[in-house]
């Protein structure tokens, strides 16, 4: 049993996601979004940085599962993202957790079966995937996503993760 | 006696300087560069946080100053610096330092009379402010920089801080 921690980082809210994987048998532990104040940007990292280390504190995952982001759009915004990000992948090694990078479209392959899926059919999806009674909110249910997607590369051959790797790298 | 940790945060390497500053009058304390590997980004993530959390401990800085980037370029690199200084902030933060971000504009004006100054005249001004015998290193020297950048806003009166802060936005 591996208990994967799945964060979909954001620079207004950060969203993060907890399940437990035997194989590829996933099942739903907790999921939630870390909400920014609107205040300076240190004390908003800290809130990404604490509200973290204290899910890890809490639950003890074994592995952090996190959002790769193509960001096409103005370099601001994605400083203001990577910052974020940082601050999240931070919280992970500062308490030894092996940190994996998917893209946003591995997550929806593994998840939908298509790195074209909708927000709303990976919403689904986690809904189905997690027997959920509802689908989660957005940035919950990517966070799920991706720690879904982490279960599945764990089962896959090693050489099949690699090629995925590779072919992450090309969709980029 | 305000003891000032100044940070200039890069994807590649990131420099730091520790500044005794008491008024105006500067003191030089320690400063270097901090590498990172070639490796995957949570391990060079890592190595960040890390080694400003060790020089905060060794050292017990009572602030931390860093560079504000505007970055124009891609937003591929904007991704990467962000999330290298996001690292960098959480490491502050997470010691209950209060950060205080200036432009690249703003730390030129105090240092060396001028917002467009070239490097080289940072270097320079770094150098005789602190009355070292060689100009630091680029990187280091910028974050000298920015580390006598926060010491004059100290002695600044509180509405001429709040005008610089309001003047950097505008030369964003």
């Amino acid at each position: 049993m591996t208990l994967i921690l799945g964060i979909d980082p954001g620079s207004r809210q950060t969203g993060f996601g907890l399940i437990d994987a035997v194989g590829v048998k996933t099942s739903y532990v907790s999921s939630g979004i870390i909400r920014m104040s609107k205040g300076e940007l240190p004390a908003r990292l800290k809130v990404i940085f604490q509200s973290i280390s204290e899910l890890i504190e809490q639950h003890q995952p074994q592995v952090m599962a996190i959002e790769d982001i193509f960001f096409a759009r103005d370099p601001r915004a994605a400083l203001r993202l990577g910052q974020a990000r940082g601050a999240a992948i931070v919280a992970g090694v500062d308490a030894d957790l092996p940190v994996s990078e998917y893209s946003a479209r591995t997550v929806k392959k593994a998840v939908v079966g298509s790195g074209s899926a909708s927000k709303e059919q990976v919403q689904h999806m986690v809904m189905r995937l997690l027997a959920l009674p509802a689908a989660p909110k957005e940035d919950a249910a990517d966070a799920l996503a991706v720690a879904i997607c982490h279960a599945h590369s764990l089962t896959m051959h090693p050489t099949l993760i690699k090629s995925e790797r590779y072919s992450r790298g090309r969709f980029k």
